[in-house]
């Protein structure tokens, strides 16, 4: 089956938000075993959209489009998919109602534009979007698939993995089984020379890592005719690949890395506080992500000023005045201050120079102390980050919780 | 003159890497007055690529290409451009020498791969590679022009620049100027409702409306001849958006909702401090995303637990007992207590149910308490929202400091 990707949106043809959805849907099509031969950038116009249509048609069989579906004057990927298949657009009732309650929620009424969200070219399938108000849709006629999805990648991502996977999953002789790793500590092209031998001879499973917010991920992809020969054909890969990457992997699939430390500190039955400085809230603001967090996370400070960090946290004045705000010792004091204050098992302090200014010769931008308060003893860990400061930022969140989950891995289960 | 963007690159089609090249041009094509109608990606294929030429060809006059000028076999982008334009490529002495310099310094032999990245298209103009060793070019045939640039985004983007950007201003007739407002509190659809006459009867500028991060951007865009005529085209548009959109325009342009309220706060001479408990710190790390924040945002409490709330914000026991966590009561004494103990102008609070579990038929999934202490007076607003955890409080973040901003328009400038 060949296929072609298209993006729709003027605020793409001008540059203005990047196509991160070609790239998702056409790494995804190749494990699939979809060729894609072309992708296509169009903007909100109709006879250009009409032409991308015929177009691509024309060279491919299934063509993905994403964005467009929006309430607005100017989403017309809908409308004119409709036109090319000759369908009238029907209201389905169930979308419109789901729309209707998103916004009643928000105290706001349904618009026009709402309600055309809920217009779908006859007989097409209607894909649900649990992450926002626009539904997809999957369009067939003689041998030519449409598969409508939303722009904003939160809500086109997950409705692609529940839907159209499964759905073209149809088309395929075998089933693909997947298994992904997650990985930290390590950049991409690490991890691919780790295993630069395996990737090398790899037929099946398929090994493909990428990264992935901060992480790095790894597929492994099985080919066979049931799930069971899938697994089994996995099984020996992904035990080569954690003897040699060993601790840095967290965890697999759906897994994130606060999910994993919050199992942790469930399993260790311990209790954590976090003070954080130039982090701002993002450590603990990652692991309240996870819903089960309420059992162990009791505690956040942002002690974000200096009187706040010796008020909140009890860091001494001469420490400060002495070694300064990023420094070993501030970390230590932050994070038995939290530990204490908080009452927790745990105390985890995060104190450094994000930027763009309040950097110097001996303390440079990037330069951050992690803390961590347990059994009666501190340690620190000095780490040094360059790029911007919000990418510091992610960066030392993810490697403060790092450090943070292999110290829970080696603790001792709490018999409290 | 009508343009169109190619990405060439198998792994650009396989998804391994972002199409990051086919923004930046046309962000940078636009801001020239050159319309962009379509973008394509399409792989290392000699028959695709002159399909892509060709079809190029027929809808635009400028085509601008990336990547395919390696020195590998996949690498034809300049080998089908000659092809389509009925050239022989030719030798250019002055390109081979550079590229062996660059080879002999990193005591490399030459390859015939590297030989034929110095072959041109003949009479088409050499674009000089400062960072690299593929040298780009244009040609030009009857009105049409195709510009050849490398892949890597660091030669690209300085050759682009320093070469093509003077070569293509020798074309235009006048600019394009665009102002982008920032719109909170609004659905992008109901933003539309709003300016519905105005979109509609749009000609120069133009008005349109897109959601980027959870709000809306409207991006005014006039096209005259000096950028200071095109600024005279877009101030009545403005005012009058402005006029119907009142206080929901939080900024322009490169403004972001936390710089804005980090700007009032220093307007008003106000320091802050944010109590969160379903947020978990969300807030807080937004607003730390503007540096200058240090000076107003003093400290930051995540009080996930009830203790906490006591403990760390003087929340009383009978009110927790009574009300409960999340509720109007306990939202005022956690904006007061943080106020209080943080000594600041300004305490801000957020308790809320972010799900999937918690909720209950009085107080569902979604249900969230701001409270606002200042002036020795505290304010709370109850809001409901829907969706996953993620979206509720992301959205709960947003309305947050969207209350926060317009409380802050409204208070007085703090004498200190």
């Amino acid at each position: 089956m060949k296929a072609e990707i298209i993006a729709v949106g003027t605020e793409l043809l001008l540059g203005e938000i990047i196509n991160t959805n070609g790239q998702y849907i056409a790494k995804r099509l190749a494990e699939l075993g979809i060729f894609v031969y072309y992708q296509t950038v169009v903007g909100d116009n109709p006879s250009r959209l009409r032409e991308t249509y015929v177009q691509g048609f024309q060279r491919a069989d299934l063509l993905i489009t994403t964005g467009g579906l929006g309430p607005t004057q100017d989403d017309l990927t809908k409308e004119m998919a409709a036109e090319y298949f000759q369908k009238k657009l029907v209201l389905d009732i169930s979308s419109l109602e789901r729309i209707s309650d998103y916004f009643k929620g928000r105290g706001l009424p349904l618009t026009e534009g709402n309600k055309k969200q809920a217009l779908f070219p006859e007989g097409s399938q209607i894909l649900p979007n649990d992450h926002g108000t626009a539904p997809g849709c999957i369009l067939e006629k003689e041998g030519k698939i449409l598969i409508l999805l939303p722009g904003p990648p939160s809500e086109m991502i997950p409705m692609f993995e529940h839907y159209v996977v499964p759905y073209l999953q149809g088309f395929q002789e075998g089933i693909l089984i997947s298994k992904i790793l997650h990985i930290t500590g390590l950049g991409e092209s690490h991890v691919e020379d780790q295993l630069q031998d395996l990737i090398k001879k790899q037929t099946n499973p398929t090994i493909a890592p990428y990264a992935k917010q901060g992480e790095v991920r790894l597929r492994i992809t099985a080919r066979s005719s049931t799930e069971q020969e899938g697994l089994l054909l996995i099984q020996p890969v992904e035990k080569e690949i954690r003897k040699r990457l060993g601790i840095h992997i967290y965890g697999t699939d759906e897994t994130t890395l606060e999910q994993e430390i919050v199992r942790l500190l469930l399993e260790k039955n311990k209790t954590l506080s976090i003070a954080e400085s130039c982090t701002g809230g993002m450590i603990c603001s990652r692991l309240v992500n996870y819903p089960g967090v309420s059992e162990v996370l009791l505690e956040g400070a942002v002690t974000y000023s200096n009187e706040a960090k010796m008020s909140r946290l009890g860091v001494a004045k001469e420490t400060l005045k002495q070694y300064g705000a990023v420094s070993e010792e501030t970390a230590q004091e932050m994070a038995i201050g939290i530990g204490r204050t908080a009452q927790t098992d745990i105390g985890l302090s995060v104190t450094g120079i994000a930027g763009p200014g309040g950097g110097s010769k001996e303390k440079p931008v990037g330069l951050v102390y992690v803390g961590i308060f347990y059994n009666g003893k501190v340690e620190v860990k000095k780490l040094q980050f360059s790029g911007k400061r919000q990418k510091i930022r992610e960066r030392v969140t993810v490697e403060a919780l790092d450090w943070l989950r292999q110290k829970l891995l080696q603790m001792e289960v709490d018999e409290k």
